[in-house]
């Protein structure tokens, strides 16, 4: 066992956050062959239980070991061909990184760069719509270094109005099962999220445009041509092989989502906004300001706030985790020595007999105090 | 805990392996930030003790998540650039698949292509050197689906002389900690395993190779242009950040890397030659055929044998796993249904006092009993 179990400090950062014991349990699920029955079990009904996290009946998931960004890689590879245009909406440093990759593989971007703390309005989007034919638009649903929320369902209606056959992209690494996603409903044609893994969720219709693609994938480890056998086989509980799934974490990734989808969705999408709610209310009565412009376009799962002059990131961190919470520093690279991240999703919402949000709304209070912050204490 | 752990069979194929209750343990590591100074000493930790595993002082390892299929997306993206000739060396289903993965990126690729269960020869790759100037050559050091082992050293050696521009890549998916590979001494310019992850580890002659290169870096997730500074950033002991690093992975890695580098490797290489030994002399005094075409080409890590007549996978492999072993069915697809593959690795191996090979053995031998084979039983 590692050292660092004996003295845990809660981990309330905008992810990884803090997992619930029989997931940690599964993932030291002794080791099992990635065709064996139990497994082709497991990792099947995984498959189907995705669509319900994102409402969608028709969407294809793909599950596959990697870091949140190999599913832009998955988008970018797949669905963009070389010279085609794609509008990325810009609410922070993950609009930068995905135009980036967007570019790598051939795509032609044309970002929508809204100021720090602000999100690209409609009728920014309906404008620069008109401009051109686009492929697809791309929406980081939560910008995980704002924490800027965008309003994925108005943004569909306008494009499915405006320009029908461009794709909605929505990257919801830090909001997937955290605020209100309705895939088909919506009109959204791919979700992707990640837990230290990608997890794309597009619908039918982007698999038909992937079918229809002319060019030739430019990636082999995110191709789809590569992964859509192995999620069939494996949803038809079969097992096949393309490159070793990683076990442990689907075991976990099972765990979780069985824990996810025992309460109706709405019920836990209402537990994040009320202690989302609980923390932004604080964060305003000790007179902290926070990065997003108000709090309609604030998320659920994170709130980021700017220190107090004087103080800095390296004298609040450290403080705060001597009082047992780790809380995270900025990442946007234009403001990131300038404020902090708390991170509130999973357990630490759904379960709030684990005191995780006072603990950490204590910490800070204590930590402030200490550090001769005295507004509002 | 996974109804799995109560009805745990041995899992007895050529990866995954069985895996150390420490190993297991470090993959329930209580949430970590991945910039947390507990982690960034593990990872850097971690980086360093790869350079043992494969003999070399000067290599940058990489750490990233993935299967170990993504190892070859880095080699094809990084280090070739598009129509510059590759030469594979096949000796099974990977080096199919690597070259594929290459052509995906625009190498150009010439196969030396082994019938089933041999390897190309010295002489075969020296007469193909002299007709191209090749970028690099790529030798899989143990195909799993054959079990063949080629002998890197030896080839290394003779395109150091013959094509000293050449790099060699060695995919050692199958073989890293269990084959004696000498990075710095054999003149290998890159080496990738994988465990549920890719792990590349290139030297500096390779990181030059990568610097020098004119075509922009045709992959996102898999560009060394983001990975490299966060490796040199965690070996520095300093957090940053690309993607989030698969924590709970890591701590794991590093429990096994200790666990390996505490003992001479020259030791863990012997126990892998015995045991292979062991199962190689009772596969031949049972009367059954291996794959590969003489001893002296065959892996130490696994051992791939033919079924006898007229017994096939669908007797065998629940036979043996009624007996609470797992082994693996054939992956060869020219003869995938003709043969099955027991892997010895890892603490199976190096830890004989948990008699797991014994078992395999004994739950082998009595299996073909009571289907009826009895040849030498």
């Amino acid at each position: 066992m590692s050292s660092t179990n004996q003295t845990h400090k809660l981990c309330m950062i905008p992810g990884p956050v803090e997992f619930h014991e029989d997931v940690l349990a599964a993932m030291s699920t002794l080791s099992t062959s990635h065709v064996s029955a139990d497994f082709i079990s497991i990792f099947g009904e995984s498959i189907e239980l995705l669509r319900k996290i994102v409402f969608t009946a028709k969407g294809q998931p793909f599950v596959v070991s990697g870091s949140g960004t190999l599913g832009w890689d998955m988008v970018a590879s797949n669905l963009v061909e070389p010279n085609e245009d794609v509008l990325v909406l810009n609410s922070g440093y993950f609009g930068d990184s995905f135009s980036a990759c967007i570019e790598t593989y051939g795509g032609k971007v044309t970002q929508i760069k809204a100021p720090i703390g602000d999100k690209p309005s409609l009728q920014e989007i309906s404008e620069i719509l008109k401009t051109k034919s686009f492929k697809a638009i791309t929406i980081t649903h939560v910008d995980t270094s704002t924490g800027v929320l965008s309003d994925i369902k108005e943004i569909a209606q306008l494009v499915k109005e405006q320009s029908p056959k461009t794709l909605v992209i929505v990257d919801g690494v830090c909001s997937v099962g955290v605020e209100e996603i309705r895939m088909d409903e919506w009109g959204l044609d791919l979700v992707m999220t990640a837990s230290q893994k990608a997890l794309g969720v597009p619908p039918g219709l982007t698999i038909e445009t992937f079918k229809q693609r002319k060019a030739p994938v430019t990636s082999y480890f995110a191709s789809w041509n590569n992964w859509l056998p192995i999620m069939n086989a494996y949803e038809a509980r079969k097992g096949m092989y393309f490159a070793t799934p990683p076990v442990q974490l689907i075991y976990a990734l099972n765990t979780s989502l069985k824990q996810i989808t025992s309460v109706p969705l709405e019920k836990r999408f209402e537990q994040h906004k009320k202690m989302s709610k609980y923390v932004k209310d604080t964060i305003e009565e000790l007179g902290l300001k926070m990065l997003p412009k108000s709090r309609d376009m604030a998320a659920n799962g994170m709130t980021a706030v700017y220190y107090p002059a004087p103080l800095t990131a390296a004298d609040l961190l450290p403080k705060v985790a001597s009082n047992n919470i780790v809380i995270a520093g900025g990442l946007h690279k234009a403001i990131a020595s300038q404020y902090f991240r708390i991170g509130h999703m999973g357990i630490s919402v759904t379960e709030p007999d684990r005191k995780h949000l006072e603990e950490t709304i204590s910490a800070l209070k204590v930590s402030l105090k200490d550090l001769g912050y005295t507004a509002n204490l």
